[in-house]
């Protein structure tokens, strides 16, 4: 089979504290072939934190640079330090049909979306919360939450999204595989296409 | 967990000899959960065909009171025979939040497809034309095949379908199981909404 399709980005979000890293390792180990974009960030390395997997570990001077010559997807600046995601080596993955996992918070997801509205959204609830999910589903008037702000901007934004409570790591991580396997299949038409 | 959901429609679609039938049966021992829709007819059972499960075999008259009643999602006559999907009891499964599969012939998912545009549509593909599906990604101007044709018109019509190959049932079953499990994450946007 003559195989060159494009690679999917999907864009994997969450508040902190869903366990958005552990459902990647975890993805990961299950789907070898897919691959997770390393963020740049300024920060130092906290203990354990290795370079190239956890975070590039950059100078201020290098990240600012990066901004200039427009190498980053998106960017943002908390607490002092900055945080970024790097643009021309996930486009090159995807490019030679690799699909790239990028874990973000939902800020740096909302900008990614709107660079790429047609790439793969996905949204990881915490348990604690599972029942916004179904209530979002049917109203658009929970002001109560961030998050759920968030999901409805995000749901004006895009017209379909994927959210997923992490309740259970195994069943999570079998969605997200399930997600990958299914955009796969897709066939991407006039409003699809990159 | 609240949950009321609308159940989803999945039009598995395929030119006969791709195996649609094998493998809706398999997916059906795996996810209990689905319901596939029965077809009604005018043609006999044929050996071990059993009515309410292969098909509704009814008469020429309660056919045609059903195409008067505006009771069928779609009809076709082929040689002779009416074949024609059941409405209303699709209708009340979605809206009770039951997942429905219509394993149905191109032409008629054609039809159902512009009648619910958001929902699911899937085209099994034998793995004779496997190169099919790689070549329509990238060109649209095959025209050797009617199959082609047909996707493409697909295409036109709805911006993202799954295209899955039969080449492996077991892959091909999972496969259909992730699209499924995908879907049910999915919030629908302002585009979704039935």
């Amino acid at each position: 089979m003559t195989k060159k399709r494009k690679g999917r980005l999907f864009i994997i979000s969450a508040p902190s504290g869903c366990g958005k890293t552990t459902l990647c390792e975890k993805l990961l180990k299950k789907m070898p072939g897919v691959i997770r974009s390393v963020s740049f960030t300024t920060r130092l390395p906290r203990k354990g934190e290795k370079n190239g997997r956890d975070y590039f570990f950059v100078t201020k001077k290098e990240f600012e640079k990066k901004i200039k010559r427009n190498n980053l997807l998106e960017w943002a600046r908390n607490f002092g330090y900055y945080y970024g995601t790097p643009k021309d080596k996930i486009l090159r993955l995807l490019d030679r049909g690799v699909d790239v996992i990028l874990a973000i918070d939902v800020k740096g997801a909302m900008k990614v979306k709107k660079l790429y509205p047609d790439e793969v959204f996905i949204f990881i609830l915490p348990p604690s919360i599972s029942g916004l999910r179904s209530r979002l589903k049917r109203r658009r008037t929970d002001n109560s939450l961030g998050i759920s702000m968030r999901i409805k901007i995000a749901r004006k934004e895009i017209s379909y999204a994927h959210t997923l409570v992490n309740d259970d790591l195994k069943t999570a991580v079998n969605t997200l595989e399930a997600i990958i396997i299914a955009e796969r299949c897709k066939i991407r038409g006039k409003n699809g296409q990159r």
